[in-house]
């Protein structure tokens, strides 16, 4: 045996050791249940909103605008351009295309469970997704959509629309409004919810994580990540800080600073506040952070440690906490997979302008 | 009752009587179908090809790969991006919008029954729609992937890709080929047919049309349409002369002049010479022509008859026309409409370049 055969078996027995050391500390199953449930909850089967209660129609006629090119100015941007039902409802890229091409300054957040969460943007400057399904299509870097009334008048110029609009919003006297595609399209969200293994887990099937996966679910709730992580959506219900001990752009490598939800409140002790991000199906929802810097889940939470609880967290447990993180990636609801067809534009349609 | 009453009065009734006239040649059900039976023919359940036989994994590896925006060098445009499945096949657009916001030359023809035709694209330079697959991917001016190997890479840099084309092409030593993938792609689009009422109609039912359709159909037939627009997919059989009787620019409005296939042959016989349109779900293809500049059904059919047979159809007849070719609306396959789950990147993924 040479020497750089022996530094690979002393290597490897370090790992193999450490391993076995620090996942000796696995509670058993009853008690890490236990914990996990005074920190999370299964997902429910949709998240309703008293202020828009869902109908068969009103999300049907939420999908069509959700998919629905002419929502834009040039046409050909949907919802779905952005947030994509097949990627797990957003694009994988750092930051959108938008109209005319231009880049968009932000990740674009998924709109998987999103209802479920305390506020919409990665600012938290909408409400709720009816607000900020109201942003998007106004925006010139996003769809372009020159005001408002642009909007309502193209889809009222669409019969089959008009026909819906008056199903889902019975006994309103005018209901075509830009409210109302809002809310038509959030009644759609609502329906986004991607239940899988973990709340089998939750539910008390705790053969449902694996081991390694367990590791991680018990080192995610040891090392804290539970304050800001936690709920049905594993985060989602705060604003944090990005960058507690550390500037995140060390870590991540961003090259434009954003302040987060100081933009909005003008507050001082929001600068560097951002929605804290939902992890369910974070293994599908890279590029990851605000600014989409970071490609690989291992290297984001690595980050994580670093940057929020000033720890280097070692390799085995860097491994089961992914794990963990992988595990809460469950099923794209089928309903919202199913394309609507669109219904046909007519002479009193305004033309797409790619302009 | 005033000068102008009258003056409607008398043109509602030379309308009238007009359209009394004309319709009376009518001829008896039986009749007309054995003359629709000597153009046309119901659509088949798939187009199948002895070179590219179809296999359920085959068909629904097609369809992700239809859906999927990572065949295109930013990551956000997919063959499904201009050839809409929820738009019956078109983006709707004049022409399409293509990599960094190129504006493309020619209207993107609908790939809904598109398998059945002669050839691909205006000009016809694909023979079949495998072939036709690999054209946009590379394209600079609509997906923009630089060549094919790089296409290749980012596909088999995902594992469930890798799987797919064993399954899929099974007993090849090298199945993840870009031709592959164009046969793939290939075998879900021989599987967009998209039968409707004409097709009960040629099967027997002389009940699928309205009066005013069969009276659409029987002009269809009495003036020649159907030395172009005949077979199952009523168009697409050949290639014709766009302005016979008149410089088709004159009447579409056409800026820029377009030769068609002579780009392709160089034969001087060639000029002007495009595939006939598929006329099957033309209600929904708008807008029309090989520059996409004309938006109204009945202008382009009036159009039609000025350029290609130097009549001008009275109005009666033009609007039984445009009601026998919205009769040719049919059904989206279902599963074409379901869209796939797509597989997340990985670390050898080559990421999206929006540049």
């Amino acid at each position: 045996m040479n020497t750089s055969a022996i530094a690979r078996l002393l290597t490897a027995s370090v790992i193999l050791i450490g391993l076995l050391a620090w996942a000796g500390t696995l509670p058993p199953d009853a008690d890490l249940l236990a914990s996990a449930r005074e920190y999370f909850e299964p997902l429910p089967k949709v998240m309703a909103s008293a202020d828009n209660p869902l109908s068969d129609v009103k999300v049907q006629l939420g999908k069509m605008l959700y998919y629905e090119p002419r929502l834009s100015k040039s046409g050909v941007i949907s919802c779905n351009s952005c947030h994509n039902i097949a990627t797990y409802g957003v694009d994988n890229m750092p930051t959108s295309i938008g109209h005319k091409w231009t880049i968009g300054d932000v990740n674009s957040p998924t709109t998987m469970n999103a209802a479920a969460t305390v506020a919409q943007f990665w600012d938290g400057r909408a409400e709720d997704v009816e607000e900020q399904a109201k942003g998007p299509v106004l925006n010139p870097a996003e769809m372009g959509i020159p005001h408002e009334q642009f909007a309502v008048d193209r889809i009222a110029s669409i019969p089959d629309y008009r026909d819906l609009f008056n199903q889902a919003f019975p006994g309103q006297e005018n209901p075509l409004t830009y409210d109302n595609m809002a809310n038509a399209i959030g009644a759609f969200e609502r329906t986004l919810v991607t239940p899988g293994r973990f709340d089998t887990f939750l539910e008390g099937d705790t053969t449902a994580l694996t081991q390694v996966e367990k590791e991680g679910l018990n080192a995610f709730m040891e090392r804290g990540c539970t304050s800001c992580h936690f709920g049905a959506t594993v985060g989602g219900g705060q604003f944090d800080k990005f960058g507690i001990y550390r500037p995140y752009q060390e870590l991540t490598g961003s090259t434009k600073l954003d302040v987060g939800r100081f933009e909005v409140t003008k507050n001082e002790a929001d600068r560097f506040m951002f929605k804290v991000p939902v992890l369910r199906n974070v293994s599908r929802t890279y590029p990851y952070f605000h600014d989409g810097t970071v490609w690989n889940l291992k290297d984001a939470t690595r980050i994580m440690g670093e940057a929020q609880l000033d720890e280097e967290i070692p390799e085995p447990e860097l491994e089961a906490l992914v794990a963990f993180l992988n595990s809460l990636t469950g099923e794209i609801p089928k309903d919202a997979l199913q394309l609507p067809v669109l219904p046909p534009s007519t002479e009193l349609t305004s033309r797409p302008d790619v302009s």
